[in-house]
Parts: structure tokens; sequence; C-alpha cells
């Protein structure tokens, strides 16, 4: 059903059928598109706001990108119907929206490109889809080649449908000049001010084609019909009727009469996206459609060449050799470029929530170190002179604080010592610590450790005189906007989170030769450790937090949300489980969240409203943090299980992370290996028949903390100060493992296997052996790195 | 096509093809649905503020109501498929989404109810909507009679689709204690704050039946498959799959498998729509569904029966006869309804725009004196200690003032005598403005003739040194946010609008007895006009206004926007324009904005935007203010071609806001003459094609002013203080009517006849002649009115 080519570097799924949302991603610096293996597309594009040139054929809510999002017939998607013109017979490519059974289908997600690759009826259909590196468009081309042996007569047609632009004006029409079908729009508003802000939007969007159609069509309704999309009354014509769209929703259809002699194949390539006005297309096709003689190729093919390299710039610091092949693609190809897309887009944000925003940078760190080096400091730049830190970082001159971010969190002060102790063990770079910057509102500056200093000590600060940190209303990405509103309740996992932020900031002091402020700040943190054990402790788990009116919750006799996953997890972590609790709640955690998906956020799902906790007892019983398989808390947990040594758990629960390989798994789950979603459904004791269902979203802090749990933990190949720590964890069903490690410019060739008979690990480089299991004195070269497992 | 039933209570349609959006509306206190004859619906409920418990399949953005609504396959509505199980054909009533031609089909709008009766395949079926007085609730029966000589097996398939209810939580389940289908939901929210008001909405959506089906089906994806809504896949099978939706699209599908004898019928019936909870579901199950002794019926058709009386209470106070029987039908049946459903609703809003709040209760003046009455009263308690009055007025206590309404615009003030008038006129009630009443801010209180003294003395002070009226940010529903936000612009109509209000005002003082105060209005209106003709006349047109940078726009020297309606109209209303500018002004309009469709806001239509003007000049050429045929606006020109003697014009232009009677003008007005639409496309000159296309709103000004048109000026039948003014206007090709004029607690049967011979109007009231034009000293009685026009 699923197989990887081109050594990993794509991922071809053969049925339209069996995952019908299966999908890939493609981004670039100036948008997104979520492409689905049937031609639906959710794509985005930055202005500086997120907007879309392919719209729902209603009025569409403006919001954040929702997990499980439903396509239906009319959902805006790329589709090229074909027709037979001797037996009227139709399809459409890729499936949707005609959805004819396919002789045979391949979709073929690929690092820079999504192609499809399709036999029906004689005919075979090759579609790819790509992005340009630096611009809001997408190039299509569409080859079809007559497999039959006679003489075939077929019309294309490419319907690229736009959708309900807008209430205020929309039309289209096609611009013979240009050779594109043109629609165009104008975003609502009714405040006098904002039209500044609307002026300058590309409200148009355009399907330009290097090829003169035979006839167009722009009129949706006339095209669709009373046939339907499954076979559009335009299409039952010899030719479409050229019509227009008048304040009428517009689409984008071209359409190709074509004699195929046998063998014969033709190639047609297109470019969709928005544009501000018509200069902007023409000149889109100038330098796409024009073939100059000193590039020898049109821009179309030097831009997809372009955008190859641009993707392959993405490169993770690992790459591995296992048993188990799947876990090798996933994390050679897919998980660092799903860093990259993080680091690159900010998840199509101005204002990246603040906690999102420091991880997904730590993931960058392994990638791009520049780009995450530069993200700490505009995100300390943005630091309150109280130490707090805003609830999302802007990072563009309009931005305002929206959606989520308007919900004060107490948490994101935490991040800074965490997220920068993976960069300082990747680059060493601390002397990042030592910069001056300002703090919020340019009056007062002070170096990156003293900012980081004064954010721990607001955390040490912020606490209620049991010792426990302040919720408010949220921590994590926890919607528990009703534990601490009037500024009583608190959150056991936020006093795990300050304390093991403390341990780590203690552990970068130490690197950073201020032994003082380190001392301080571990004794700090065993306070931080003793109130918890002393509020929160509920024999075999630790309580999630105590509410405005002194209730205890997460705990064993609550009916509902009986046990929260981030605090085992940072349990671990911080350390505030000793050696007996920390089995204790492992157990619980195998009894209460495991499931064949992952390991859940919270068990059992609220199935109603408790008001003294608030928003997340709301969301769906499994969904989201309501008990689904979390992938970025679930990271979380593999991190603290490699953190106290359950390193066979730790391998088990990350594996579930990551759909397949087998075929039952990849259905359920519906989502190609491509990416680790945000969630899988969880609440898998309560409903069973959802449970593992993927919520195709790919913005998720799931993907750094993943990456590091496998460099720290599986593979054991962390940086510190002095050198690259070696310490492989692999689990007990591998023999070996091979790795290339990257790491301050040199190349670590590693070779792990289990030998019998040896009780401790053995490290030789180059063929002598460490007496410590660190590399130290790194130079830029290849070093030969030999690794004997017990 | 379309004909008249049931002495016009019913229209009827016998196309589902050739005008595809036809529709009609039911409303009661509670919610409104609009019903399009292919089964799309467009419901809302208050709660206060407009809500769905049928939503789109995606997420769909919260906004007014919107003109021109695009249908589509999965879009909210309300369904039966048919299958016949011998041959596997599958039709849908009462059209979608299957779209099978079938062999008749009739979609018959009542004024209490909807309901189609379809014959296709030996079946015949009829289905009818209908709703109860007080509640939201839609009331269901579909009725299945075997027509055909042979025993059939069929299975009945109700399909309402519910739609993506909400990304925080949804699912639906069959309960087979209350034979209902149940879809929850929880309306996403994301601040504290806001969960107060959430808690308290009907997120569920149910369908009750009254017999207990073979099967069904609640999960929309798992129904629909890849068959798709014209075969969809759940049908496929022999029952339904009784599926649930979890946090998944839900959808309510039951299925009736039956064996019809031929000639055998079976009728089942349904309540479709939103609740709080369960306890709620099963109260109206027992109120609907179960047969109380004493009332011999179900409450099923209790409710039915009293909605019937509900909306016969909607009657209006003119009935007549003349040789155009569609637009006697009209006048008689609908437009009075559709008085009444403003009245009754507010247009769904919670904050009405003052000016569609005093108009709407012009309207409702003729229809429930007292309601309109209390609506005075409401507004005016509003108004400002200044004179100024808000942008809309808050009719429930949790409103607040929304979308157009944060745009402050100038006109507000003028309403107040003009509706008032028609008031006064009908009810003879001055003493209406004896009676005190608050400010705004309970302050200060004063009489209601004070109370509109100040808002005329605002009126007359908001002007600049030329005597112009500022504009701000629009006036009348133009959104003209850009000719005056610097506080200079002024409007040409708001000028003389305030000159007609002040003329009109004057002519209340008089009927008041407090005629100094109206020699001083007349004395400021001549000295508006004065101002409007010294600085707006343009040879043959009046401007619209002059910008903040002092350019005079609406002028003959101007591409586009040269001549727009509301300033012409108002010079004839306000007496701004003699007798040779009107002549004048007549013709421009008849030369640039007249169309077969109505006469057009303005001409020609902008295709780009004028800064200086603004929002307008944006919207789509000849849709809304952009120069399509307003018909509110069309009245207003109406009233004053009336006003002025210009009656054949007059007429001629009326008529043509009804669609029909021919079935050309239908198809291309896209709508059944069951309301008048708030526009149909103009810009005839640019845009034929799309010229005449209705909005399909039915929220619209444009009714109380027609209604005022047919009284004051085709039947000539006002009230005034004195008594009831005779002066019919027939069109010369009209040799008679009768018309029925309820007034003042009188029947006025009236006959008008042309008679040769005739130099002036004869008014014979029962069988004496009148020596003036009024018939005074009104009793309760039957008056026999004969009247002979030259």
């Amino acid at each position: 059903m699923i197989r990887s080519v081109e050594n990993g570097a794509r991922l071809e799924l053969d049925t339209a059928v069996k995952i019908p949302n299966a999908s890939a991603f493609l981004w670039n610096k100036k948008m997104m598109v979520h492409m689905n293996c049937r031609g639906y597309a959710v794509a985005q594009f930055m202005q500086p706001e997120p907007a879309k040139y392919a719209h729902a054929p209603n009025l569409e809510a403006k919001t954040f990108m929702q997990p499980e999002q439903p396509y239906y017939t009319h959902h805006p998607g790329r589709f090229f119907y074909v027709k037979d013109e001797e037996t009227d017979r139709l399809f459409s490519a890729p499936y949707a929206p005609a959805k004819t059974p396919l002789d045979s289908f391949v979709f073929s997600a690929g690092k820079s490109d999504i192609l499809w690759k399709i036999e029906h009826d004689g005919l075979f259909i090759e579609m790819c889809l790509s992005l340009p590196t630096n611009e809001a468009l997408e190039q299509w081309s569409f080859t079809v080649k007559n497999n039959s042996p006679k003489t075939r007569k077929i019309s294309m047609y490419p319907y690229f449908p736009v959708g309900y632009m807008s209430w205020m004006n929309q039309s289209g029409q096609y611009d013979a000049n240009l050779n594109a079908i043109i629609c165009s729009s104008i975003t609502p508003y009714q405040k006098y001010r904002e039209y500044d802000k609307i002026k300058t939007l590309k409200d148009k969007t355009f399907l330009l084609a290097d090829t003169i159609p035979t006839s167009w069509e722009v009129n949706q309704a006339a095209f669709e019909g009373d046939g339907g999309l499954h076979y559009p009354t335009g299409i039952t014509g010899i030719e479409l009727l050229k019509g227009d769209a008048l304040y009428e929703t517009p689409a984008c259809v071209f359409q190709y009469r074509e004699e195929l002699q046998p063998g014969q194949e033709k190639t047609y390539r297109f470019l969709f996206g928005p544009a501000k006005d018509e200069t902007e297309i023409s000149d889109i096709k100038n330098r796409y459609f024009i073939e100059r003689i000193e590039d020898k190729v049109t821009g179309f093919e030097k831009t997809k060449r372009e955008y190859d390299d641009y993707i392959a710039k993405g490169k993770g610091c690992l790459q591995i050799k296992t048993p188990d092949a799947a876990l090798d693609n996933f994390v050679n190809n897919w998980l660092p470029r799903q860093i990259y897309y993080h680091g690159e887009t900010n998840r199509l944000s101005t204002d990246p929530q603040t906690r999102n925003y420091l991880q997904d940078n730590m993931g960058t760190g392994y990638i791009q170190k520049e780009v995450a080096r530069q993200a700490y400091i505009k995100a300390l730049c943005q630091q309150e002179e109280s130490g707090a830190m805003p609830d999302g970082i802007l990072i563009h001159e309009d931005a305002v604080l929206k959606y989520i971010n308007q919900v004060p969190h107490t948490d994101h002060c935490v991040w800074l010592p965490i997220c920068l102790k993976a960069y300082l063990d990747e680059t060493n770079d601390y002397g990042l610590l030592q910069e001056i910057i300002p703090y919020k509102g340019n009056r007062k500056s002070a170096t990156v450790s003293e900012h980081i200093n004064l954010a721990m000590l607001w955390l040490y600060k912020t606490r209620d005189k049991r010792g426990l940190s302040y919720i408010e209303q949220g921590d994590w990405c926890d919607p528990m906007n009703m534990v601490g509103p009037k500024g009583i309740g608190v959150s056991g996992w936020l006093t795990m989170a300050s304390s093991y932020a403390f341990k780590t900031w203690a552990q970068i002091c130490i690197n950073n030769n201020t032994e003082d402020i380190a001392k301080d700040f571990l004794i700090k943190a065993e306070e931080l450790n003793s109130s918890i054990n002393e509020h929160l402790w509920d024999g075999d788990r630790y309580a999630r937090g105590i509410t405005d009116d002194n209730v205890v919750f997460g705990v064993k006799k609550d009916p509902e949300g009986r046990i929260f996953l981030n605090t085992q997890s940072w349990a671990l972590l911080s350390g505030s489980a000793n050696v007996d609790k920390s089995k204790k709640i492992i157990d619980t955690v195998k009894n209460e969240l495991e499931s064949p998906y992952g390991v859940e956020m919270l068990a059992p799902s609220f199935t109603k409203m408790r008001e003294d906790i608030g928003r997340v007892t709301q969301k769906f019983p499994g969904s989201a943090e309501n008990g689904a398989v979390y992938n970025h808390a679930a990271a979380f947990y593999i991190f603290g299980l490699y953190e106290v040594g359950y390193t066979e758990k730790a391998f088990e629960i990350l594996r579930r992370m990551i759909p397949g390989p087998d075929e039952k798994d990849l259905i359920q789950r519906g989502q190609l290996p491509v990416f680790v979603p945000n969630y899988y459904r969880g609440a898998y004791r309560q409903f069973p028949r959802t449970a593992g269902r993927s919520s195709q979203l790919f913005n998720t802090g799931a993907a750094p903390w993943l990456y590091r749990c496998l460099i720290d933990g599986l593979f054991g190949l962390r940086g510190d100060v002095d050198g690259l720590h070696i310490n492989p964890r692999l689990p007990k069903e591998w023999n070996r493992a091979e790795a290339i490690r990257e790491f301050r410019g040199a190349t670590f060739k590693v070779n792990i296997q289990r030998e019998s008979g040896i009780s401790k690990t053995r490290v030789t480089v180059d063929d002598s052996l460490l007496q410590e299991q660190v590399i130290k004195d790194i130079q830029p070269r290849i070093y030969r790195v030999d690794i004997r497992i017990p």
C-alpha cells in the first residue's frame, strides 16, 4: 500500500480509497500547501496574516488551522477531468471529484514535490505540484500519455475551484493576453481604518497556462450545472462555453482537446496562486513561462530545481540505519524536513505562541543554527522587565496577539533554558549568553544570561505559599482556563517544569562558569520538588494541579481526568519522582494512558464540562488536549523515560508515534509517515473505533522533541560543553544500528553493535578505545565510531 | 411555470430547474427558515444572537445574511432519498442532492407552510414544512403514495445534514428512547469570560421521528461514502449501518423500508431543530407526538393550526383587484406578510440599524399598530440628549452594536418624522406625541414631540457653513465611508432628507396644533433646499455630495457614479427640485438609471475604487449599493414620483419591482413573487447577462415603502388627521380597479372606474357625492366608495 522510493526521498501510496485523507505538504517562505491524495487542498499564504487564494464555496470562517479538516465535494482542490470524446467516459485525476475507480493510482509524496501517477482507460497521467522558494505560487505539470493501441480523442479539463472569494466583490475572466483565468475580489471590511490594510492584499487568484486552451469556463455554477461535480454539465458539451463570473463564484477551468496517437504524450504546465494585480501576473508569466536563452530552460524548471536545493538545505544532523527501515526512512527524510518547515514558516503565524516559537526553534537548532540563535534573541527582546515572557512573540511589524495568545498562560519562561540547552549542546555557542539585548520597550538591556536568570526568578516568585506555581488561565497548551482565574489555583506541571528549568539552567550556568547561580537554582529546584511531593503525590501518580477552590485534580478519585500525562513525564524530568515513585507512575501510565497508537494526554477523557478545570474538558473526548495521543506531550514522556533509564519503554512509545508500517495501522491512523501529527485520537478505552486517527496537522511541538529523543535518547549522541557524549540505548530487539551524526563541523560514522559477554558500553574512535564515553576536542573531519553495547 | 392557487394564499412553481434558487420563507418569533425549491435551506434562530442548527460542512463564518447565497451539494438542506429496492433506482425529493430529473414537480410556497408535490417513477411524494409559532423548530411531514399498478418495495431516507458544528466538540447518536438522532456540540470559545454565554446555548441539533425507522446513520462521511451525495454509498446497502459521529461531521439519516400496495400511502412526521439538552427534546416529543385525549389531535397538527392563525394575523389594510392579477396577488398576500415578518423578527437581529428599525416599523404601522407604537418609543428612549440617534437600536438586554452599526452614520434622525407620519396617518394616534419618555441613560425625560424636535434641531445643526449636512462615514445604507471621515464632507441626500424630515415634521406639528414649530421648520427646510440648489445642482441632476477635499461627486463629469438615484428621489420629496428641475431629473433617471428590472441606485456602477467615496465603489458593479436595482431606493423614487404627480412613471417602476408575470422575467430574476428582495442586479448597461437577478434577501426597507406607495400613491387611500383622503392614480392602461381598505376600524369597499368625459375625480360614498376628496368622521362600519376618474 505504501512504499518509500528514491532512497526514502519519496513515499508512495497506491490507493485513493483506503487512506482517503492521506496527504503531504509543501511549503516555502511565503506559503504552505497541504495536499490530499484525492486532490483536495488547503493552502495558505502570508500577507502578512495567513490568507487563502482558493476558498470554500461558502463564506468560510477565518481561523487557526483545524484538526481533522473535513473534505467534501466542493472543498478547494486541484483537479483534472479527462473525457474520452468517443465514449463520453469521464474520470478525474487524481481521484476526486468524479471518484471513478481508477485502474492504478500512485500518490507520491516527495520532499520538494507531490506527484500522482494514474493509469485509467488506457491513459497514463502524471501530475506534479511543486513550489518556488520565495513566492506564493503553485507550479503544476500535467502529462497525459496514450498507452492504448489506438488513437484517442480526449478532452482534458484542469478544474481549480476558487470558491466564494468575497461578499463585497468577486468575479473572474479569461485573459487572452496572459492566457490566464484571473479571479478578482475585494476582502470585505467595514471600518474606514481597515481600508489601508485591505488595499495592499493579494485579492486575485489566477491560473496561468503555458498552452493556449481550446476553451475555458470561469463560472463555477455554469461549469457544474445540474450534472454535479461527478459529471459536470459543462463537460457534456463539445466545448466549454467561455463564461465569466460576475459577482458569481468563479472557478478556473480550461479545456484541452487533443488527439493522441498510440504512445504519444503531452505535457501542460500551470501556475496557480494569489496576486495583487494583472501586472504581477504578467511578471510571473514572464519569469516562469518565457524561456531565456541564457538559462536554456524556462523559469518553471529553473525554479523547481532551486526549490529542490532549498528543501535539501533542511537536512538533519542524524542519519540512521536500523533493523526498522520505516523508522529510518522517517528519521532520515521526513522528521528533519518537518522541523525545517517549522523554523522557516513559524507555523504561518505572525504571532507564534512563545512556547511554540521556542520549542520549534529548539528543533531548528539542529538544522539551521543561526536561525535558532536569532529566534532566542528575538524572543528575549520581548521579555518584560519583570522577567515574564509574553504569550506570543511578534515576528512581523503589523502583528498583534490573536486567538489563544489573548488568554494568559504562565509557562512561557520555562522554555528558555530547556530549549536553549539543546541549542548549546549542539553548538557550544555559550557566547550567546553574553550578548546584550533589550527588554520589551527598549528601556533596559541585559545579557541573555541575565534575561534568562530573571525569567527563572519570575517563575520562582509566581508561586503560592505552598510553593506551587500559579496557573492563571492555562499553561503549556492546555486550555485549563478555569483552574486558576481567581489567581489562586496552581499547576503541578508548571511547578515541575519550573524545577526542570531551574536544573537545566543550573547546568548551563555550570558550563558557563557561574556556579553560584547554578547552586542557587539547584536548591530552588529541590524546594519545588519538595512542594510537589508534599501536595501533589497521589500514591501512584502526581496530580495535575489544585483549583482556585483548593480541589486537587488529576487524581485517582476523579471519575474523569484521573491521570494527566504531563505531571508524570515532568516528575521524571524534574527529579520530583524518586526511583520508587518513577516506577509507580510508569506503571500507572501503562495501565491508564498507553494505547496502541501512543500514550494519551489524560484519561479517562472528559465527557462533560468540569467547571473548575475548564475548556479542555469541553473538547471532544479523545481529541486534542482532552485525552488524545498528543504527540508533543508523548515526546516529553519519552524524553523523561530516557532521562530516568526506562529506555525500552521509551522506544516502545516513540515507535508508536509514527504511522505504520503495517497496513492496518496506516489505515486506522489515516496518515502517511511523512510527518508526525499534533495528535492521534485517544480515548482508546472509551472510543476504540476512532482511536489512532490522525489530526492531519503537521504544526506540532512533537517534531523537535522527537528529534531530541532520537539524538539524546535512542542514539545517545548528545553534545555538551566538553564534546559528543556517547550513550546509545537501542531497544533489546535490535542487535545493531548505524548512524551518521553531523556535529560541530565533524562527521561521526557510528556503528553500534550488541556484543555478548560485555557488561558495559565500549566506545572505540578510529580504533582507539575511549576511557570516558565522550569524544572531545572535535576537529572538522570524519570520525569512525564503533560502539559495543551489552 | 408559476401559478397562484387557493385565492393567492399559495404560489406554485412547477420546475426545479428553470429557477433553481426559487425559494420561500417561513418565520416565527424565534426563527426564520429560507427554503429553496431544491431542498437547500438557510435557517437561523435567536439565542439571543442568530445561530444555526444545520451548518455548512466546513467552518462557516458567522456574518450577517448575505445576498445571492450560493448553494452547493453539501449545503445545509432537508432532503429525502427514495430508492426502489427492486431496481436500485434512486431519486431525491424535493430535487437535490441527487438532482434526478423528476416526472413532475411542484414547489408550493404557502403563507404558513412550504410544500412540494412530486411524482416520479410511479410514486407520489408530498413533503411539507411548517413552523410552530413560538419555538425554534421545523415540522416536517413526508407522504409517499404508490401511484403505480403494482406493489412497490421502497426505502425512504430523510437526509438532514447537520454539518460542521464545532471544532471543539461535535458528535451524534441515535437515541432509541426518543426515537431521535441527536447531534451535540459545544460552541467554540477561547476566553474565560465567554463561557457564561456559551454554556446557555442550544448546541444540540435533533431530528425526532414519529415512526420507528428500519435503520439510521449519523456519520455523514459513512453515509455519503465515495458514492457522493448523488448516490450515497450508505444507500447501496440493504440497511443503513447505524453508525455514530465521534468528533466527526454528523448527519440525521433515517431509513424506512416499506412495501406499498397500489394506491397505498404512508405519512411520516419529523421535528428538526436546536435544543439545549435531551430533556428539552423529550419535552418536544411529548408536546408534538404524544396525542392528548382532550385535544383529539397531536400537538403536531394543533401547532400547525395555531401557526396558520398566527400568520393570518399579519393581514394588510389593503386588498386590491386590478387588471393585473399578479400584482393583486402580491399586494394582497405576500407584501403584508413580508412587512409582518419584519415587525415580528426585526430581521433576526438584536441591534437593528436605527433606520431599518424605524422604517420596518413604518410598515408594521399598517399591520400591528401597537407594535409599531412601542417601537417608536423604544427607539426614542435610546436617543442621546443631544438629539442624535444611535446607529442601532438595542432590542435585547445582551445586545451590542455590531457590524455596520460600529460605523458612524448621520441620517438616523430623519426617519423619525418620516416614518411616524405614516403611523399617524394610519392611526391618528397624536396622543403618542405627548407620551413622556427618557433619553438614553435615563437622566432626562421629555415628550415624544420634544424628542423629535430635538432630533430635527440636531440635523439642522450638523451642517457645514454651506448649509449642507455632514456625512461622516455614511448615511442611509450607503457605505460611503470615505466622503467625510475628516468631518468636512457633506451629503446631498442627507440635506434633502433633512429638508423632507423638517417638512414632514412641520405637517405633524400643524396637525398637532404647534404651528409655530411647524412654521420654523418650514423655513429651515427652504433654507436647506436653497443650499442644495446652490451647491449640488448639476444641470440635469443633483450631485450626491461633496467630499472632504471639496470634490462634488455624482455629477455628469464623473466617469462612474455620475448619477445617484437618492438625490433625485429626495429632491422630489423635499421640494428642492422645482417643476422644471423635476422634469429634468426624471428624464435623466430614465436615460441613465432605468432598466427593465427597475431603477438603479447609481450609474455607471463603479468598476474600481474611488478613494474619496469609499466602500460602495468597491462592491461588485451592479450588486447592492453599487448600482443594483436597490428596491428600497427605488421605492423612495416611486414615492417621490407620486408626490410630484408623475404617476404613470411611478407605476411603471413600481411594477418592475415584482418578479414576473412572464416566464422570461421570472427566470432572469430567479425569484418567486412571494417577497420583494433587497435588490435585483443592476448595471444593466454594463453587465446585461446578470442584470435583474434577485439577491434573494427578503430583509429590506423596500417592503414598507412599496406598501406606502400603493396606499398613498397608486390607490390614493391615505389617512390624515381629518380622515381618509381619496386620490387614486391608476395607470392609464387600467380602466378600473377595486380595493378594500381597512382604516381606523372601518372597511371601505372601493370601486375605481375611469369615466370618459369627466375632467376631475368624483367620489361618491354610499351614494352621496363628496365635495372634498376626504372621508371624514369615520365610523366602524362598511363604506361603499365609488370613484370616477377622468
